[in-house]
């Protein structure tokens, strides 16, 4: 755990430099705008640590895949997140002397990222071996509006000296990822055009065949004068620039900026992205960098609008929430549907693939309450449209008739992970799926999705699980075998209790839509049936299966068993475990891991959190206090789900240190791996402590439900939701709950269980004191 | 499954030229003799499919792990077996026109593998694309007498034409291994040295800084008269040859003699590797060919007379039992107690490491029976040696206090093998080694060997298990919970049968072996005690565990059950698999590999042959007949236990099939694998299916016992016994159980419980119809 981070409301501050974090910091100033994005590495040239990464969403490449035993059923190819041209570079000489903070004496250093504007500055004074002195101030952002365009403004003052600046902008294309299986590099030249104001690199993958062309062009002034420099155009493979000289005087500023289009063959035609790049590049040119960055303000403050927590009193866990947010819209704007929810964004290399079951289990609440509806279903859609690549994926395991198992990791919708504990076992991402479709439909009440695509999904994914379990002679009951639930520190387990569970509420929820569609839209049914050869007959077995799945249950303790055999192991708890074993994945092996009562993340608790209308509280109560003591939360997926239900339970300190864990996970480096990205997803999680957790909600049928409480550190919070057309700002302070529809739409909700109605525009302020059974005590 | 090789008593036979099969049958016809060996590969050009590959034995290199996602405690480095210098080449033109079978029009084609003799011979017609045709019959093997040597003899014959023959002798060292991970080669060059008659080449291996030198020298005749030819050196990187060329005329043979020395590291020191290679190269030059092959005949004839089996009246199953003795003793000469028994011998890189569990549960008991009780020993030193690495594996996965877990596959006493499911949980490895310490010490009635290595390593083992139990407050039962059983395909199971009836009887063994240490080298054992830190406290755990093991069992069916649950899967039998379906390991998932019921070898049948005395026949009989049809066979170490138990049951149509498949299994090809290698150590099991199974033989409390039969297709089988410095043949018959003591050493036996006492060289005939309760019937 690290603890460098400035504490601000809306900004990310490193102050002083720190060569040895630089990694940490990179990740966490990371910038995107869900079409690009890239790590705030420096833009001049820098010797020291660095991950070097600029990401173009939907564009990967499928690199072999590496394996030490090959298991029949493997991927041939892992779809990597490629790193692509970097478009921010701009090499700086004084006097000849290359500035590199590694070898310079550097002071004054800041990066900050600021969030409520959404551009990266960084500032510093360094001192070169020659012993001259330069001020730099620089800012940057990919546009939020354009999403082609990013800007950069650089800006130099010379402290003690007069003297030469030469400056080389670069387009550089010949770069590779860190996690290339063979050393490969993934993208070959296609095209190079160069004048002396304008570059324009054209690259595509291997493969994949994606194209990607950028261009860039730039202005230089001095204090507020445009110079009108020579330019040397240097061109050598995948790599062009621009080199420039100019006269510094003694603290007079030279500003360079830097501006850049990036267009992909997946919006455009091969034929198009020169014109294309080129045009847009003009366009962003002629408005200025200020004007651009006014715009990008402003774009950001409409985001805010929705999407934006405030907490006071609690500086820390107010920074969390919102890099946590701030993060999750650079990712996904949800206005592509063939794109998703990398795990690490534009942040890294690492893990490949862009679509993890972290998408339905965990995003997939944020976007449906501060997004319009549309987001959310676009990630419904890009499920649906790898429907056929899921179904072959079974039959490559085995499973014939339609079943679907969606991959544990994909780009393009084939499965790209290749441990078969995982890939294999790992299947209740298959319900996950489902359960997607069920949340969307309740929240939205867009039942024509289920007849227009819901229902095909949901039959391929029932028709897996009938063929998944089997029925136990010994037990009389439908048995699943060989799998490994959310909790990854088991594997190849019997009755993981949250699978079955969620398999058996996939084939009733798939026959309750069923009947839902007959009855509501019978030719689209009757069109479906006959498309994927659906015979009513196995409906029958669905319900014998969900009426006679098996448990694993300990009645004596009143709990869940996660898996069969579960109390069969030594039962240790974390609290007794040594510091220094910990995390036990960094410190034990595998089988020891394994064999332990250690639990990775919530497993039943999941199950548990999901359907928790269905379990009283003591039953919920006696889990919860079973497993919590059991779990490691070596997964960032894990301490929100803990959150919520400790908020549920009236445990507020536990829910409290839960979501503080959530909510910086990445700023404070927990699990000492942000150097390699952030862990984007379960930042989703850290959305849902708040709001679900501390704020109670959910929705039942289509209704909405809040029971707040507000955390003793806090002196309030507040957030907004989206739902049903109409716009609601949840105000949570020591004595008053207050409810704002900020919208002319009518709107129903419930607070502890009490029915209110809003006009519009209505605000309705609520006496803590006199709700009962609250949990504010 | 293939057919082609001829069936022959004493010879494996191809005839015509099989492209396609090329590589099988380069590994059928390997030689080797404990120190090198071989694959048949051609002396001359052969541009076809082919594995070359020539072997050293103990010579490794530690090729960097190759897996897809680490795990800690993983090795570093899995120890390959090196593809070494290439001796046997020998390049032929004709006129200019290079002699390879590849582009040539072949015809009499044989390659054959003389076990009797121990040599390998290949001729052919051959016509060229000029439309010369040429006959060309050669000779190898590397000499069973002289490690280090290896000779060859080339004739040809122009059988249309006269012209000019030129060759060239070669030692190329630029060979590399096919499963190298990163395609390196790991051989460096350090030393050349030619003249016109010897070449010399010296290579080391990269990091672990093995030395090869080779030295070759040749002579040539035509018909009877030597020639002496000019000769032109060429040396490249790590290759040097002599050139040669000389007239051929029509009809008239000349004859090449090619001979070779290879000396290593490991075995002289550096500085003398060139001057022993020569000067045991110059020695065997002097001896002549027709000489050394003659030698060669007498020292197989030696092996022969104590390992051979006679089958008669099958000639196939005569063909497979001496093909797997053959390549047995060709594989290991119990010489150098720093050697093991290679999965695939001389025979194939695949797999890597030299040292397997097959060695201790299989192919001990040959060597036991078949040669000097050192050869034996040496393999138990061998793992003694390793006890100290086996400990550091242990502490590495968590263990402590002197326990050792020993490796799955190892060269060097480090584990080179990287799937957790195996590396990590496949532990009843550590019991197999324990019972070969029991095994030979019962054999040899060396209790001596207990005293000055057995103990140490048996204490160092009973730690492991009782560290890797725990105590299950369910069951109130000691657990073994997450584990591989033989049976591979279950992974991470608990309780697995044989592993914890292993284990318990480790514990056992060791509290008596220490009892009897104790008091019969009451000095040794104080000794050992004060090395390991032992405590006689560490003795009532054992037996609290042993005592309180658990075992899992259905008493309804009336047997045990392979782990928990096992019953609980979908039983389905062998027979009513598809063949399509078949070997699943090839067609199926793993994950549904795992969930199946399908045993890939036997598991808990393994256990109670290990431990038959303790169970009534009727247990046996339920457990086989219960899991044989649940058996697919699919590992080569599986039929022979089979075979055994069916045997004893008196199921003797079972047991001979089972015998069958496990001699003929590389002779056929039975998986699809034979080109990679040879299955060395299965074949010991071919080996316990006669003497153990249909001879019956056991060794109770360092008595010999025998129960045998005849299966119906054979006429009569015999083989030999060392015991107790004495050598038993015994023969059956139709009528006849023959036993003839070969030595002066009085030694007494029981046949079908009854005792029989055969003085010196005393012959003994019983007639087996006055035999009651035999299974003969």
């Amino acid at each position: 755990m690290k603890d460098y981070i400035k504490a601000d409301e809306w900004k990310i501050i490193e102050e002083g430099f720190k060569p040895e974090l630089n990694k940490i910091s990179e990740s966490l100033c990371s910038i995107g705008n869900g079409h690009q994005g890239q790590r705030a590495n420096f833009e001049e040239t820098y010797s020291g640590e660095t991950l070097q990464g600029s990401y173009m969403a939907g564009v990967y490449y499928p690199d072999k895949t590496r394996v030490g035993w090959w298991k029949n059923g493997y991927p041939e190819y892992f779809a990597k997140v490629l790193n692509a041209t970097n478009w921010i570079g701009i090499k700086i000489w004084i006097d000849g002397e290359e500035l590199d903070l590694a070898t310079s004496k550097v002071s004054q250093f800041s990066r900050i990222l600021n969030m409520q504007e959404g551009f990266l500055e960084r500032s510093f004074v360094a001192k070169l071996n020659s012993g001259k002195e330069i001020k730099v101030k620089s800012q940057r952002f990919v546009s939020a509006k354009r999403k082609e365009i990013g800007a950069i403004k650089y800006q130099i003052t010379p402290l003690n000296f007069s003297g030469k600046l030469e400056t080389e902008l670069f387009l550089d294309g010949d770069i590779k990822n860190e996690d290339a299986n063979y050393d490969e590099k993934f993208w070959e030249e296609v095209d190079k055009q160069a004048t002396n104001e304008v570059l324009c690199l054209t690259l595509k993958t291997k493969k994949t065949g994606f194209y990607l062309t950028t261009a860039t062009t730039f202005e230089v002034f001095q204090e507020d004068a445009a110079l009108s420099l020579e330019t040397h155009i240097i061109s050598k493979e995948k790599y062009l620039s621009l080199k420039t000289q100019t006269e510094l005087k003694q603290n007079e500023k030279t500003t360079i900026y830097k501006f850049a289009s990036q267009v992909t063959s997946r919006d455009v035609e091969n034929a198009d992205l020169v014109s294309v790049a080129k045009s847009s590049l003009q366009t962003a040119f002629a408005e200025g960098f200020e004007s651009l960055k006014k715009e990008q303000a402003e774009t950001w403050a409409e985001k805010w609008k929705h999407a934006d927590i405030v907490i006071e009193g609690d500086i820390k866990a107010q920074q969390g929430i919102r890099f946590n947010i701030f993060q999750l819209d650079q990712t996904y704007t949800g206005t592509d549907e063939r794109l998703n929810i990398g795990p690490k964004g534009f942040t890294g290399e690492k893990y490949g693939g862009s679509t993890y079951w972290d998408t339905e289990a965990y995003c997939l609440a944020f976007y449906l309450a501060t997004a319009e509806p549309k987001v959310a279903k676009n990630l419904l859609v890009y499920r649906y449209k790898h429907l056929q690549k899921a179904i072959e994926n079974a039959q490559k395991l085995g499973f014939t008739n339609g079943a679907a198992l969606f991959p544990m990791v994909t780009m393009n919708g084939e499965e790209c992970h290749n441990e078969w504990e995982i890939t294999f076992e790992e299947i209740h991402r298959n319900g996950a799926i489902a359960r997607a479709v069920f949340d969307y439909v309740n929240y939205t009440q867009d039942k024509e999705y289920l007849a227009d695509f819901g229902l095909e999904l949901l039959i391929a994914i029932a028709r897996f699980w009938a063929q998944r379990v089997h029925f136990s002679q010994p037990k009389q009951k439908y048995v699943m075998h060989g799998v490994t639930g959310p909790n990854e520190y088991e594997n190849n387990i019997n009755n993981n209790w949250y699978t079955n569970v969620l398999a058996a509420w996939c084939l009733d929820y798939t026959k309750e839509t069923i009947d839902f569609v007959e009855k509501n839209y019978p030719q689209k049914y009757e069109n479906l049936a006959l498309k994927i050869d659906f015979k009513a007959e196995e409906i029958k077995k669905w319900l014998d299966i969900s009426q006679n799945m098996y448990y694993p249950a300990d009645e004596k303790l009143g709990i869940f068993l996660q898996q069969e055999g579960y109390l069969d192991k030594e039962q240790i708890l974390v609290a007794d475990l040594p510091q220094s074993e910990r995390p036990i994945n960094q410190k034990w092996s595998w089988d020891r891991i394994l064999r332990s009562c250690f639990i990775k993340q919530a497993d039943t608790l999941q199950g548990i959190y999901l359907f928790e209308d269905r379990y009283d509280i003591e039953t919920i109560r006696k889990n919860f206090e079973f497993y919590e003591p059991r779990t490691v939360h070596e997964s960032s997926l894990s301490p929100c789900v803990h959150s919520i239900l400790a908020s549920k339970l009236g445990m507020k300190e536990k829910a409290y240190q839960m979501y503080l864990r959530t909510s910086r996970l990445d700023l404070d480096d927990y699990n000492n791996d942000t150097e390699d990205g952030l862990h984007i997803t379960s930042m989703a999680g850290t959305w849902m402590s708040v709001v679900q957790g501390f704020g109670g909600m959910r929705v039942r049928n289509g209704e909405l439900y809040f029971t707040p409480y507000l955390p003793q550190q806090w002196k309030g919070f507040s957030f907004r939701i989206g739902f049903k057309n109409a716009w609601i700002q949840i105000k949570v302070s020591t004595e008053l709950i207050s409810l704002k529809n900020e919208t002319t739409q009518e709107i129903s909700l419930f607070i502890y269980q009490k029915n209110y109605t809003l006009k519009a525009n209505q605000e309705l302020k609520i006496d803590v004191k006199k709700i009962e059974d609250n949990i504010f005590a």
